[in-house]
């Protein structure tokens, strides 16, 4: 097995999809958990000056959507077909398009623009998309997104859906496949036991 | 061989990349230009409200990330191993940076604030990215991105090189390696031909 060694800031953000692929596929990795004041020293040795980083047996990668996407494809997590592997694509990508336009609210000086940004996230974006999760799973009818196990497109939802769920519980009652699919993300050992360790030593 | 059906405007931005495969492999397919008088019929039968739309054999495709990558899967233009593909993932995910980037700056509204973004996407993302495709030309030594052949990388970076060679013919001048890729790209029978038509009904 390649050694690998993910490089990013003590949170989640845009490495945790590779995190939860690690923890589903139980593959042994180094977490370098990188400290604000050290990543200026480590910055001009990533490839694009950007974490996460993923290193495997040395060769460095960037972009958080490549490094997903390549685990997803050594993991067995990338779909059977082309076209599974294209619909996981579609998923990632809607939730790139969630991600961005947080990252676009959180950087906004102007407070009334902000709270403007914040608005359209919540309450029209995230909805909207989790309206095509919805749609997704009621079309696969096996209670994964594609195929009939387990792929990227699940774990990054429920990425995204983790953290809706600590804060409001009752978030996904309007979504009963994507709730039913969370659960069941949720409760496997190795996920559970993943998240509960990230609980654990949340501040 | 499948129905391919491509829908979008009258103009490249992102549907663009899936043209030029079409055109490099040499495959069939309908190009759906929609006019923007016809797009709020079409919007509701599209998978996310947006286009480009791929169809194959009927089948819906949203996201032009995932429409490239599928269409590179099928056509061979996605590298020889996973990691290839992760290297062309890579590109594909700083030129989708360039892009987000230029579509920000296209809608400011404040016309200052605008000026500051088009300057940051002109004169520090543009440049960095070409510095970091230089160097992956540098390292492969092949006169393609990444491995012996062309890929979806060489493509996507040949139709963002194509606009700033138009706009400034000098362009390329510090970015050797690029330069060359971008003529050995673009001297390629099937894509001249197809830039040559394109050309002579742009207006």
């Amino acid at each position: 097995m390649p050694l690998y060694k993910l490089s990013f800031f003590h949170f989640g953000g845009r490495a945790e999809i590779s995190r939860l692929m690690f923890a589903y596929a139980g593959k042994e990795h180094e977490d370098n958990l990188v400290q604000r004041e050290n990543w200026p020293e480590l910055k001009p040795h990533t490839p694009f000056g950007q974490m996460p980083m993923l290193e495997v047996d040395g060769e460095k990668i960037g972009q958080s959507v490549a490094i997903a996407n390549y685990l997803a494809r050594e993991f067995g997590l990338y779909g059977k077909t082309s076209m599974e592997s294209c619909q996981i694509d579609q998923v990632v990508c809607l939730i790139q398009d969630l991600k961005n336009a947080k990252v676009k609210a959180m950087y906004e000086k102007d407070e009334g623009k902000k709270a403007e940004l914040v608005k359209i996230h919540t309450e029209e974006l995230i909805p909207k998309s989790l309206a095509f999760f919805e749609k997704m799973l009621k079309n696969s009818q096996t209670g994964y997104f594609f195929g009939s196990d387990i792929t990227l497109a699940d774990l990054i939802v429920f990425d995204l859906t983790w953290k809706l769920v600590k804060s409001t519980p009752t978030f996904l009652d309007s979504y009963p496949l994507l709730k039913e699919n969370h659960n069941r993300v949720g409760s496997i050992s190795q996920i559970k036991a993943y998240v509960d360790a990230r609980e654990a030593t949340e501040t």
